[in-house]
């Protein structure tokens, strides 16, 4: 229900493609009943941010369907504000939704505009591939807790790459957000593509406080909840990158991707990825 | 997420008017995880259709947020027959969506367009109350279940009545869906306008099996689960309304609304309505 009638209006604007994306977080699956609440209401929304981001989209209007047990002013408060506060920073505006009965869930739907949505299936054979920000701090923070504050903060409050969307139109081919960890979403883009991409392993940005754990390369390459955007870009558009990203690789053609469609490569050798992608903390069946 | 994509574009009419409208279905609250499963997929949808019939609008986009505790073929399979049935019967495309593990609640998000929106807020002292249908059928059925097909079908797999949306454009000056009885929703539609309602109570459609139970005006005045249209007209445009449509009152000025936003009229008198609207079958705290 829109807030005070069956539906809400909208008015999108003609000149631009509307994007919509819709996520639910379920407790003890996509977060804890007993996380702070603030950082529950800010990952809720930002999650779905992200998936704006990857289109090259701004997020315009949002829906929230919550499910609570019980009204627990002492969450919710705190969760609204979180929700809120996201909201408020990029203009967005909270047009419906609904509250119900049931267990502790969370259903955020995001609709957005873009000039031209950026897909995951343009990328062309010699494209390169480009990440923002640093991989793997998350995935750290989920096994140390406490131990590094600005790792601590990319996974319980990340940031959508909005900043990056509206940088990369006409420039990123196909684009894609890391929710799931690069190998997995990078292959899924590949697919979408029919390419292969081949990654250098000391090219791939990272937290230097990661390496204090052996894990660090799983973390970097199949850890999510980094929520940075990777996409390629003509080879002659490196000079053209946005602030605060690197190119990591190379779109290869779809000759063996039985192999694999993304290969690491550290020293001229292929390593050995088969760990495979990242499920969140609590694994679905 | 969008099929395939990490969102949905959608390429709206610029000549309408976008609505959207989201609703969650949750196990033991808004149906029973025992219930069949093709009807629980239709009603997830059909409520969500009847909210935009009540806008005016025509259904064109669907997401689906399912969060199911297992992947269980034998429910899943019907209960998206049951929604794809509906989907199709009205040529409206599923673009987006996610499933989640958890305990049972469906997530469904409907966008539609109309040339103008018909909000709840355009009634005017003077115009006459219109219903759809019949009203009080799917209350009877939920208490006498089995004894009428055609109530049973009405509760279970009610009928959006987006052939009446299309016909009240510009006739309807304001409208609202009748989810949760009639006299609860009208109130909702008279505090939006700042109006009052008086009903004839031998004017209201019911199914004739209803007066089995001494109950049969409550079923009528504020059982549920109905999805009719109410909507209010200009008494000078009587002639041009729908078939399956009829006057049941007047819109009165806002003069003593602490009466009560609707009142029901029985051979010249004001009958006693205290009862209240009708919770749906599970109550919520």
């Amino acid at each position: 229900m829109g807030i005070g009638d069956d539906a809400a209006v909208l008015q999108p604007d003609p000149q631009q493609q509307l994007v919509i994306s819709t996520d639910t977080l379920v407790a003890e699956v996509h977060f804890r009943a007993s996380d702070p609440p603030a950082t529950v209401g800010h990952k809720a929304l930002a999650v779905n941010f992200s998936d704006m981001a990857a289109m090259g989209a701004k997020p315009q209007w949002v829906l929230l369907n919550l499910t609570l047990p019980t009204i627990d002013v002492a969450w919710l408060d705190p969760f609204i504000k979180g929700f809120a506060q996201l909201l408020v920073q990029h203009n967005v505006q909270l047009v419906g939704g609904d509250t119900t009965q049931g267990p502790l869930s969370i259903g955020v739907t995001v609709l957005g505009q873009t000039p031209r949505a950026i897909t995951r299936n343009g990328a062309q054979v010699g494209d390169c591939v480009v990440v923002s920000g640093e991989l793997g701090g998350a995935a750290f923070a989920l096994q140390h807790p406490g131990s590094d504050p600005s790792c601590d903060q990319q996974l319980q409050q990340p940031t959508p790459r909005l900043d990056i969307a509206t940088q990369v139109q006409g420039l990123a081919t196909a684009m894609i957000d890391l929710s799931d960890g690069l190998l997995q979403d990078l292959g899924h883009l590949c697919q979408a593509s029919g390419v292969v991409a081949e990654l250098e392993l000391s090219q791939i940005p990272h937290p230097p406080v990661i390496r204090q754990d052996p894990r660090w390369q799983e973390f970097m390459l199949s850890g999510g909840d980094d929520y940075q955007l990777c996409f390629t870009i003509n080879p002659s558009d490196q000079a053209r990158l946005p602030a605060d990203c690197q190119v990591i690789g190379v779109i290869l053609a779809d000759g063996d991707a039985d192999q694999g469609r993304v290969r690491v490569m550290h020293q001229q050798q292929a390593i050995d990825t088969r760990a495979g992608g990242y499920q969140h903390f609590t694994e679905a069946p």
